[in-house]
């Protein structure tokens, strides 16, 4: 169905090109023309992207630990500003600088109405095709169409020159998906005030998650780090602690910091079997894991969460409602959650981005269209 | 270890002689003599049970799902009257009316401090033996040795015979597990205020829960029940809806009550692949599950949780915990969570009791020694 009554051939609607990251395999990400977007349905809106970012989910099929079948547009973080809007989105208007939360939705059905919008009936990601079968660009390009925007666009209130000049683009692009993240794993860890909390995983979302336990209350933060560059900020970020050991080692380490407890609670921001591993064996009986690494390890033992009574939940984050949560910090500057990008490059230089994160020479790319 | 320095040898101390229920196999439960329980350590009391019961999970052994490596005395719920005490056991006196949570635990550990006794690190169970090496009587026959009973015993500060005289016997002793376990499968799932909530299960565990989730503040409570007797008591203890149907077909006319919506939170009580299914597909995303059947499904996919944002936890219940909250209730009559006993016999007659559990021809069944 296209709801706007507009042809379903999108060579007839794009007319324009622009530019924009496909990835084609492992390894494998190019800088192409692709059609301008336009809007094809009346809930639509035409964002130009002011900046984007390299996730580290982006790796898994960059590393070809995911399947890509066939070329596709990536990138799923941006902020922009809005070029054109479809005749029902009256939430936002022409020239707001926006941030996107990483999938769109429809701020109406259950899942969002609870607060839960990337669980929405109608969930939309970047790169793929929305519900109505039109395609969806991915955020590292030029342009994108932005379905559902009546919900999806947050806008900042703010102009793209006055946020540029006081340097909160990288901030409030954190918000898209990074820190709402690491934000979403402490907020599914239950993380309260007095906690004591172990961060698994010293990537951009690890990092963003001891931000996020601290702005949940959390006295102590543990962070699990082999990286000076990144175990300091870590504790810019709040960390009270850093463990460089692993496994069993990580776990007598953690043990040994506590006086031989363990956490209240986890964040598993990897995804990985020895993450998740971590991640339940740091918590007290009772504790409770968050978990926002897309996961890749195998099934959970129901047994293992009874005989100890771990509470575990997570998922993607609930970016949308995070913004409004924490964008009063970023404005402020009383949070600096940008600062998880070491490295910012032209959308030319994607292809260096993809390579940077994956040997590790930056931890988060902020690329510029 | 023996803390008392007491000898090892059981039969140098065990001088009188029991009744007391005995598992030998698949469907063979014996009343048996048994040694009589002294002090072994200086942390014991020795019970002499008023009442027990027998428990969903004791049918596991029974049906032959558990294996029974060699006969053990069997049974987890009593209350009783305290006839003995270590010298290290202040917190009762001889002659209290006390009821035991269905594990032992110290009260002084991490988990225990946190309030999940059931994880405490000297964790104890009924037919085993306790961490010093010494037995553990079963909770079905007449006198039981409690150790860690500084903290297990729990005295309801009533004498025996007020609280035989006021029927409140089976009220008590449903604490000891079944309501406490209920209730935790609630609080495990965060039932609060105005939760619409559904329960799997209406054995005599998941009616429990259907009290718990009400007593948690939730408004709407669906229980999942195929039995006129135990959907009446489901209506009679707070559901406001029954739904008989199961699979695909109860989450149909779940949906159907909901106008198509979904549970906020679902109390999983039976520990079976299927009761877990229904209950991850019964909640609305961003919703949590409460598991307290003793898990015998399979693993469980970290993916169907991150697609959708489910929370889920659970365990045994932290009975202990929950006597003080509960108490008070059970004493003033506002909740009478013992009409879970619909069957009472003596105990040389627990091999029917366990028949008529086993055969649905009771739900649970109250023994008396």
């Amino acid at each position: 169905m296209n709801v706007a009554g507009q042809p379903r051939d999108v060579r007839a609607v794009y007319r324009g090109r622009m530019r924009a990251a496909v990835i084609h395999g492992p390894r494998d990400v190019r800088v192409e023309d692709r059609p301008d977007p336009k809007i094809l349905t009346p809930g639509d809106a035409v964002v130009r992207v002011v900046a984007a970012c390299v996730c580290g989910s982006d790796l898994w099929p960059y590393r070809g630990v995911s399947a890509v079948k066939k070329p596709r547009p990536i990138g799923h973080e941006l902020v922009g500003v809005v070029e054109a809007l479809g005749a029902d989105v009256t939430s936002t208007r022409v020239g707001d600088f926006v941030i996107l939360p990483f999938t769109m939705s429809c701020g109406e059905c259950q899942a969002c109405r609870a607060g839960y919008p990337a669980a929405c009936d109608l969930v939309t990601g970047f790169g793929s095709t929305d519900r109505w079968g039109n395609p969806v660009d991915g955020a590292q390009g030029e342009r994108v169409r932005i379905p559902l925007a009546q919900h999806s666009l947050f806008p900042v209130g703010r102009s793209e020159a006055e946020l540029e000049a006081a340097g909160l683009v990288p901030h409030l692009l954190s918000l898209a998906d990074v820190m709402s993240t690491g934000y979403h794993a402490a907020f599914s860890a239950g993380v309260s005030a007095g906690d004591t909390v172990v961060v698994v995983g010293d990537g951009a979302v690890g990092l963003s998650g001891v931000l996020g336990a601290r702005l949940l209350g959390a006295d102590r933060v543990i962070a699990m780090s082999r990286h000076d560059d990144r175990a300091a900020l870590a504790r810019e970020f709040g960390a009270t602690d850093v463990v460089a050991e692993r496994g069993e080692e990580g776990l007598a380490a953690v043990r040994d910091l506590l006086d031989g407890d363990l956490a209240d609670a986890a964040l598993e921001c990897v995804g990985t079997e020895q993450s998740m591993d971590t991640a339940l064996s740091v918590v007290r009986g009772g504790g409770r894991v968050g978990f926002v690494g897309v996961p890749h390890g195998p099934d959970l033992s129901v047994r293992r969460l009874f005989d100890r009574n771990i509470t575990i939940g997570g998922g993607m984050a609930s970016a949308r409602r995070y913004m409004e949560t924490l964008l009063p910090d970023v404005l402020s500057g009383a949070i600096v959650p940008g600062k998880v990008f070491d490295l910012e490059l032209p959308l030319a230089d994607v292809a260096e981005a993809y390579a940077a994160m994956d040997e590790r020479r930056a931890t988060k790319v902020l690329v510029r269209p």
